[in-house]
């Protein structure tokens, strides 16, 4: 399994440099590479508390995306997985430590606990004033006296930052973070084991099963389940959830994994808002991604019962686009439907010239099927001649309703028809061009006007230009010839329908993914009908003329 | 291959349910499902250009996620992967569209090129000014006549949002529109295939080898190349983009195709910045997922060399977590490391008794080595005498650099020194006791109270309460009764230690993930090697009283 990694060895410090990179400056880092990975504000000026976390990496965007003014002053970086250095740690908190201490937000993993408390000794021995808080919220094993810290730790860390920038002092900041851990419970959620980089993907989770109850380091859930719908999936954890829940309403934090698609986050939070503790979330954090396994298929739910000012320090803005905001949930809108989706049938109308017309140009197409479709063997699927065949018989069978006397609405309505019986692209185009010149009609430009309109229209929608194999290369020298006469145009239509057959590189419709010598001496057989038709209406016209 | 969702048929309904949820009221839904998926600003009113965009789902956040004040007014939402059909476009149409008029930003692929251009003429049958523009950003064949619109259409959408937010006229909007496409060029990597709801993923990329040059549908890439590591493959993509770049300074917009972890985003964008193109980088759009091929991992970099004007549009802020902001970069920030993370080294002093008393407490432990082994293999790997034998023999190399004089500065130089020489969490944990104890002495402790406050900050750590079978059953008892003689000390640990044989639920430590059956009659290491020190200190004290 591969990943857009050079190595595992630079992983972190490359990812960080990343950090860095997009921080537009807002962000620095100790000089201490490869051992020392610290990431801290630029601004930071040491006047107030400092608020400290970290951890191994592969949670990212925690630790170093939530490192700005109103959360994180600092973070310390271990290796994938791996708890910081006792060194790197200390040296992130001599960083940024001034009179006023600083807060370690530590999850609740041994070698976190260890060597963050260390260095937190190594610190107070240069008389800083070091207060550690360890996060807990994991309710995978609810009997467990030591519960994981995860994705929970978000909420902490936005509590102990907004109260470090409000000024508040050490011991205002660590009991507005004790008080928040002491209430936020968490359960995750995986379809897929994580690739840890440089280490084989292990396939753990059978296909249609799902870990329930998961740490952030790729650890076995605590019981593989039965995976059927994403419905259950939340039930599961909504249980779980709503056992240790009181009635207050609760903010729920909802975060991606890694590897799960934004659709299918999407879809999880929806099925959150319906579960059973869905009537005691009132606002959202996420859906994103915020503490993460590397690239897991997962999601965690973690709920904080937020007091109105805990409320007020989760919501007040902060300018990290890993901190998606807090949302307070509304009703879903459901705004009715505009009127004239359904369109508006014209009234019909009789004229016997135009009926006669409409009727010998759709003979034509009805004729002509078999050798269309065999031209369209050639360069597509065949089916051109049957197509345009069954859009003549549903207009012959339509022309009873359609305003026949007013050319302007015909047009429309022919458009209109075309779109409703015709099949694929073709009778999409079609549908554009007879509704577009009924638009240049009815502001008033000539017929041919209009229906050059209606072709410049069909163009740009299409792509098709004049020499790129299409129905184009017949109607356009058509159309243009139409002031010189119909037998002009006609003339025009079959030169270029002709010409089609020398063109050897389609560059729209379908023909543009065969190949050349396949096209060769085979006219286009949206303009052999056009150039037809036009040679059919030529004769008309001369048989008219003649009797 | 399980996703987290319910059924084909529903996800992307569902998915929009979870967009508007979480939407906090801004996004409203037109009364459609299934067929029409619309999704609308709810507080628009009409009296501004309207600018509505979508296509098929599965990339998400685009396009429902953009759906806000000075982005999209709308997005239409097809199926995965599939054009939304000419009435879904024509009811986001009517919706939004008022005097002013609206724009259709639409992608270059045809179905929606046909759809989108097929609902605009309905809708200008009904009087509305609609005009539409076709985003064709792809580079990956660059002597394709029509390229594919990917995810360089957020900037279209933004430039487009921006200026219609402004309150400027439909024709200002589509200039900086085509004015926006006309220059935006964007290329795509894969290492793997998507998985499309309710499909089997298709694996058609080998391990080890990579797909340049994708569409956002899940189609195969212009060409596999072999995948080495990310500055390869940023090199491959940069080298395309160098070709049609021009000198001026670029914002580059990289974006996550969905299941490509946030590390490597990272790391990617730190490539790009050293790629041979970085310095024509001034501004970076995420990385982020934006227009995602549901969970694909891989990624597209678009660059759009934005005049000044144009980067005022691109930079207007939007409450939109979508939209990740436009970042100007900035040199990286390196700061000296803090002076203080290599230990102070105290001065040495002498002081005969206090190093009779090291050397004793030392050689008993070197002594136990065997007896603490055993009884740790009981619950552990069987090392417990060892380690601490180890560090015993690591003190007595260290006493004539020991501060023996100064008992407060010995007992943090002791932490030091078990920190640097003892391995695992109970050298850390060690380390911890010395130096809070060290710390509770300076601050004027009685050395009773100051290895109270040692032990005090080694259970916070550590998560040991007195019953959890760890040397703090022994040693908690034996420092509460130091106050009564050395004796009585000894007494208390021997008992404490005793119990521990006892306690066959161990909560902490490694012992926490034996069976209790195992750990039966067995007294844990770490109390028992305490409960020796303590009677060999009152042995040798009692020797003393009585010589």
């Amino acid at each position: 399994m591969s990943q857009f990694i050079n190595n595992r060895e630079n992983a972190v410090t490359e990812a960080i440099d990343g950090v860095l990179d997009v921080s537009g400056g807002t962000l620095a880092r100790l000089d201490g590479y490869p051992h020392i990975r610290v990431v801290v504000r630029s601004d930071w000026d040491k006047k107030k508390v400092a608020v400290i976390s970290g951890g191994g990496s592969g949670h990212e965007p925690a630790h170093a995306g939530f490192v700005g003014k109103g959360m994180l002053t600092a973070a310390i970086c271990g290796d994938v997985f791996a708890s910081p250095s006792v060194d790197a740690i200390l040296a992130g908190i001599l960083a940024v430590t001034g009179p006023a201490g600083c807060l370690l937000v530590v999850k609740n993993y041994t070698g976190d606990r260890l060597n963050f408390g260390l260095a937190a000794e190594r610190a107070r021995a240069y008389g800083l004033n070091v207060s550690m808080v360890i996060v807990d919220d994991d309710i995978a094993l609810p009997g467990l006296a030591q519960s994981r810290g995860v994705a929970g730790t978000l909420f902490v860390h936005k509590i102990a930052g907004a109260l470090a920038e409000r000024g508040g002092d050490l011991e205002a900041v660590v009991a507005g973070a004790r008080r928040a851990i002491a209430s936020i419970s968490t359960i995750g959620m995986s379809l897929d084991t994580c690739t840890v980089p440089g280490s084989p993907k292990e396939n753990r989770i059978p296909d249609g099963s799902a870990e329930l109850g998961l740490g952030i380091h790729g650890e076995a859930g605590v019981e593989q389940i039965e995976y059927s719908t994403v419905k259950a999936a939340v039930a599961a954890m909504t249980e779980r959830l709503a056992a240790v829940m009181g009635d207050r309403p609760h903010v729920a934090l909802v975060n991606n994994l890694g590897g799960t698609s934004v659709l299918e986050m999407s879809i999880i939070v929806h099925e959150l808002i319906k579960s059973q503790i869905g009537d005691r979330i009132a606002h959202v954090v996420g859906p994103a991604p915020m503490m993460t396994s590397l690239d897991m298929q997962g999601f965690s739910i973690s709920v904080y019962p937020a007091e109105k000012d805990e409320l007020e320090l989760l919501t007040e803005p902060v300018a990290l686009t890993a901190w998606p905001g807090v949302v307070t949930l509304k009703p879903r809108k459901v705004l009715a439907l505009p009127d004239g989706i359904t369109p508006i049938t014209p009234l019909p109308s009789r004229h016997e010239p135009t009926r006669q017309f409409m009727l010998a140009c759709c003979n034509l197409l009805i004729g002509a099927e078999k050798d269309l479709n065999a031209l369209d063997a050639k360069s597509g699927d065949g089916d051109t001649g049957s197509t345009l065949s069954g859009a003549a018989h549903a207009l012959i069978a339509a022309l009873d309703r359609l305003p026949l006397s007013d050319h302007t609405q015909l047009l429309r309505a022919i458009g209109q028809e075309l779109s409703q019986t015709m099949g694929g692209s073709s009778g999409v185009l079609l549908a554009i061009f007879f509704a577009a010149a009924g638009d240049g009609a009815s502001s008033g430009l000539t017929m041919r006007d209009a229906l050059k309109a209606g072709l410049a229209r069909m163009q740009e929608i299409g792509g098709a230009n004049v020499g790129d194999r299409t129905m184009v290369d017949a109607l356009s020298p058509a159309l243009d010839a139409l002031s010189e006469g119909i037998a002009a145009a006609a003339a025009k239509a079959r030169a270029g329908a002709n010409l089609t057959a020398t063109l050897l590189q389609a560059k729209a419709g379908r023909a543009a993914y065969i190949n050349a010598k396949q096209l060769e001496g085979h006219i286009d057989p949206g303009a052999e009908a056009v150039a037809r038709l036009f040679e059919h209406l030529a004769s008309r016209e001369d048989g008219s003329q003649t009797r």
